[in-house]
C-alpha cells in the first residue's frame, strides 16, 4: 500500500510544486494589518486543500474574531481503523513581512525555482513544510481513500506574531483536539554550515523564556556629570555594577536557586549527541564568534540544549550618539532573558531574579521592571514508540537515522500542547539551516520538499504499525 | 576717582540696559550654520563697543577662516601707568541654540524685562556677564579717559561649540595675550535653589576630562538568543560585566594607580567650605536623587570639587525599543568620561584606563575605543594678589565676602590658558544658578548686571592697587 502512496507522490510531483507555489503566491503576512485579506486567502487556501482530500475542514475564528483564523481538520471517523493512532498535526500558514524588498532576487510573493529550490517568503518557514504534510495526506488520500491514522490538523495564522490567540482556542476546542501525539514540521535539519550534506531531526525537547525590560531611575533629568559627579548616584553606572554580578567566574549565573532541579544530560543523550559529528569550528566561524563560551563543565550542544542560559539582550539610556554628551543619565535600562530547561518554572524563575536585582544597593534608584511573555521548558521523552515510528519512515525516505536533538530556542505552543492537552510534540524537520528564513531569499530545497513529502506518507504508515504493535 | 565711575555707572545704567538688549537680539548661535551671518554681526558688535571705549580692537579670523572670528582688542600704551598690571579678559558672544522655541514665553532673540530680570537666549550666557565687563570698561572711558590696569580683551564666538578654534589662535597670538592674569565672568553665584540670597564666588579650581566611546563586538549579527544563548560570548553581557568592576565596594575607581597623586582638601579649603551654608537636601532635591552617592571618606563638596569622579554617560548595543527581541546583540557600547584634578594627566589616565579595559577576559570579543576629548585639570593658587583684590572689590560692591570655590566642570580653555599662555585664571560669576543656561527662558537677574558692572569697575581699581602695593 505504502509504495503506491510513493508512487502516486512521484507521478503527481509536478502537481504538488505547482501547489506550492500557488500557497507561496499569497502574501499572508501575519502583522502587518495590509494583508489581512491575503491571510484569510491563506487559511482558505489550506482548507481547500484539505476538503480535496476527504477531510472536513472549517476556517474557524480566533480572539472572538480579533484574531487571525485557524484552519482546523479532521478526518472522518470511518477513513482509519477505530484502534488507529490519532496524529494531531499543527503548521502556520503566515509567514514573515518580506522586508527589505530590494535584497530580493526575485519578488518575495512570486515564487522562482533556481539552483534545485523553490525562492519566496514562507518557502522553508513554514508553507513548504506544511505542504510536504498536505501532500501526503493527498497521496494517501487519492490512493486508498482512506489513512493510516486518525488525523486533526491545526493550521494558524499567528505563528509569526507570537501565536496570541492560539491557547485559548485549544482550551475551547479542547474535545476536538484529543489525540496521542502532536507532529509539527517546522524545524531544519541537522547540517553544518556550508555542507551539502543533512539528515532529518527529530526535536524532542525546547528551552523555556522568561524576558525582562529593566530600568533604573535616577535623577529626575540628566545632569551635568561635571557639576554632579561624584556626588549623586549614576543609574548607568550602578544598572552595570548590578548586572556585571549576574555570573560567577565559572560563568554560572549567580541568582540564588536557578539551577535548582536542572538535570544532566541523560546517558542517551550523551552517547547519541556524541555521535553527531557536530563541528563547532563551522558553528562559531559562521557567526563570526572566535571562540566557544559557556559553562566550563558542558561542551557547546549541551549548553545549547540542556543547560538553561541568560542572555542581556540590549542596553540604553543616557547618550548613545557619535560624539560625546557628559551626562548623568536620568535613567538606564536593559532588556534581559533567560533560557530555561525543565524544572525550571518560568514564574519562580522571574520572581528570583526580580528579587535578586532589588537585593541589590541601588544608591537611592528606583526600579521599573517589566515582563514580556514567557515560555515553559519542554522536553518529550524520547524513547517513545512515536519517535521509534518516526526514526524508521526517515531511515526508509532518506537512507539515513535521525538524529534526536533537543533546540535550544522556545515554541511557545508546544508548551501550550504539553500543558493544555496534555500532549507531547514530535517536532521533524525539513527545512535547512541555510534557508534564511525570517530574511531575504528564503529558499526550500526541492530534495527536502520531495523527502518530506514521502517521510511524511511513511510516517502515517508507521504510527499506525507502531500502535498496532504496542496494542 | 572709583566713586566718580560708579556715579558714572548709576548715571549710564538705562542706557547700559539698552545696550545688553541691542547685543541679546542677534541670534549668534555658533553650531548652526544658519546663524553664521549673525555670529559675525555678534563679533562686530563687541569690536565696535570696544572701540567706543577708546581701545584697538579687531575681528580677526580663526582656523584660516573655517572658525567663527575673535574679537581682540587692547588698551593704548598710555592708557595705563607702565607699572599697572595687564589683564587678559576672556568672554564668548557665540549662545546656545534657542530651541525646543515653544517653551520660551518671550522668543529667545527678542529681549523682554519681567520679575527684575531680562529673558533672552545669551542672558546670563554669557552676553550679559560679558557685558558687566564691557560697561566697566566704559564707565572708566567716559569718566578718566584712561585705564587702571593694561587690558587685552579676548571674545571668542566657539565657546558653545567647544572652542575649537581657540588654542591655535592662542599660541599664533601669544605676544599680544602676555598678561599677568586672566579674567572671566562666565560662572554662577553661590546660592541655593529656590533661595534669594547669593554670593559671588571666585572659582580657581576647575577638573579635567577625559571621555571615551567604548564598544565590544561579538558575533557578525544578531544572534537568536535560543539558538545562541549559552554558547558564544554575549557582548552586552560582557561590557556590563567589565564595567560593573569599575567601582570597588567604598565606591572608589579600582582602575589601577587612578588615585595617584590626587591632593586632599586644604586646611583652608576645608575651613572655608565648611563655613559656606552648603545645604546637601536643597542640593539633592533640586535634582530629584534620594540620598547623597559617592566615596565614603568625603562629603559632597570634597567629591565635586576635590576628588576626581567617572561616570557611564550613555549605554547602548541591542534590542533598546519596546516590548521583546530575543537576541544576543552583535556589539554594545558605553560612553564613559572622568573627571580629573591636578596631577592626573589625562593622557595617562586615558591610557591605563584602556589597558584596564583590555585587561579582562572578553572572550573572544573585540573593543573599538575612540577617545573624545580631554581637557587637564586646573588649580590657581587660593592666596593670591589677584584673589586678594577680587575679594575686596566684590565685598565693597556687594556688601559679602565672596566664597572660594572650585568646580566640578571643566573649561578647557582654562587649562589652554595655563599650558599655552602660562596664566592662572580668575573665574568671577555674577549669574545665578537658576538662570537657565542652555534651556529656554534663560534669564539674567538686573540686581546681577547692576552688580556686576560695579564688581568689575572697582575690581580694576583694586588690581591696580594690589600691584602697586606688592611692587
Amino acid at each position: 500500500m505504502l509504495e503506491q502512496v510513493m508512487q502516486r507522490l512521484e507521478d503527481d510531483a509536478p502537481h504538488a510544486l505547482n501547489r506550492l507555489k500557488q500557497f507561496l503566491a499569497i502574501p499572508s503576512v501575519s502583522t502587518d494589518p495590509a494583508y489581512v485579506t491575503d491571510v484569510h486567502r491563506g487559511a482558505e487556501w489550506v482548507a481547500a486543500r484539505l476538503n480535496e482530500c476527504g477531510l472536513d475542514a472549517q476556517v474557524l475564528p480566533t480572539g472572538g474574531g480579533n484574531g487571525h483564523p485557524v484552519v482546523l481538520a479532521h478526518t472522518a471517523a470511518d477513513a482509519a481503523p477505530p484502534t488507529a493512532p490519532r496524529i494531531l498535526f499543527y503548521g502556520h500558514y503566515d509567514v514573515q513581512p518580506p522586508d527589505p524588498l530590494d535584497l530580493w532576487q526575485t519578488p518575495p510573493f512570486e515564487p522562482h525555482i533556481r539552483n534545485d529550490a523553490i525562492y519566496a517568503r514562507g518557502a522553508s518557514d513554514d508553507k513548504g513544510q506544511l505542504c510536504c504534510f498536505l501532500e501526503a495526506v493527498r497521496a494517501w488520500s487519492n490512493t486508498t481513500g482512506n489513512f493510516p491514522c486518525h488525523l486533526a490538523v491545526l493550521i494558524e495564522g499567528e505563528e509569526e506574531m507570537g501565536s496570541i490567540h492560539l491557547p485559548p482556542f485549544l482550551e475551547q476546542h479542547k474535545d476536538k483536539l484529543a489525540a496521542d501525539v502532536v507532529l509539527i514540521s517546522d524545524t531544519p535539519m541537522w547540517d553544518t554550515p556550508g555542507q551539502p550534506d543533512a539528515v532529518v531531526s527529530i526535536t524532542y525537547g525546547l528551552r523555556g523564556l522568561v524576558y525582562f525590560d529593566i530600568q533604573l531611575h535616577g535623577p529626575n533629568r540628566d545632569l551635568h556629570s561635571g557639576m554632579y559627579g561624584g556626588t549623586v548616584a549614576n543609574p548607568a553606572t550602578i544598572l552595570t555594577r548590578i548586572l556585571g554580578r549576574l555570573f560567577d567566574e565559572q560563568r554560572r549565573v549567580t541568582i540564588p536557586g536557578f539551577y535548582d532541579g536542572v538535570q544532566p544530560p541523560t546517558d542517551d543523550e550523551h552517547r547519541r549527541w556524541s555521535q553527531l559529528d557536530f563541528n563547532e569550528r563551522a558553528y562559531l566561524d559562521a557567526v563570526g564568534a572566535a571562540e566557544p563560551y559557556g559553562e566550563a563543565e558542558y561542551n557547546t550542544l549541551e549548553r545549547r540544549w540542556v543547560r538553561p542560559s541568560c542572555d542581556i539582550n540590549g542596553l540604553y539610556g543616557g547618550y548613545g550618539a557619535a560624539g560625546a554628551k557628559t551626562i548623568i543619565p536620568s535613567f538606564a535600562g536593559a532588556k534581559v532573558s533567560f533560557r530555561l530547561v525543565p524544572n525550571q518554572d518560568p514564574a519562580r524563575i522571574a520572581d528570583t531574579f526580580e528579587q535578586w536585582l532589588r537585593s541589590h544597593d541601588a544608591g537611592g534608584c528606583r526600579w521599573q521592571i517589566t515582563r514580556h511573555g514567557q515560555a515553559h521548558p519542554v522536553v518529550a521523552p524520547s524513547d517513545s514508540p512515536h519517535i521509534a515510528a518516526a526514526a524508521r519512515a526517515i531511515e526508509a525516505c532518506s537512507g539515513k537515522k535521525p538524529v534526536l536533538i533537543r533546540e535550544g530556542a522556545s515554541i511557545p505552543i508546544v508548551a501550550d500542547f504539553k500543558c493544555i492537552l496534555g500532549l507531547d510534540s514530535l517536532l521533524i524537520g525539513f527545512g535547512r539551516t541555510d534557508d534564511r528564513i525570517h530574511a531575504p531569499n528564503e529558499k526550500f530545497n526541492l530534495a527536502s520538499f520531495t523527502l518530506g513529502c514521502r517521510t511524511h506518507a511513511a510516517l502515517l504508515a508507521e504510527l499506525a504499525q507502531s500502535a498496532h504493535g504496542s496494542s
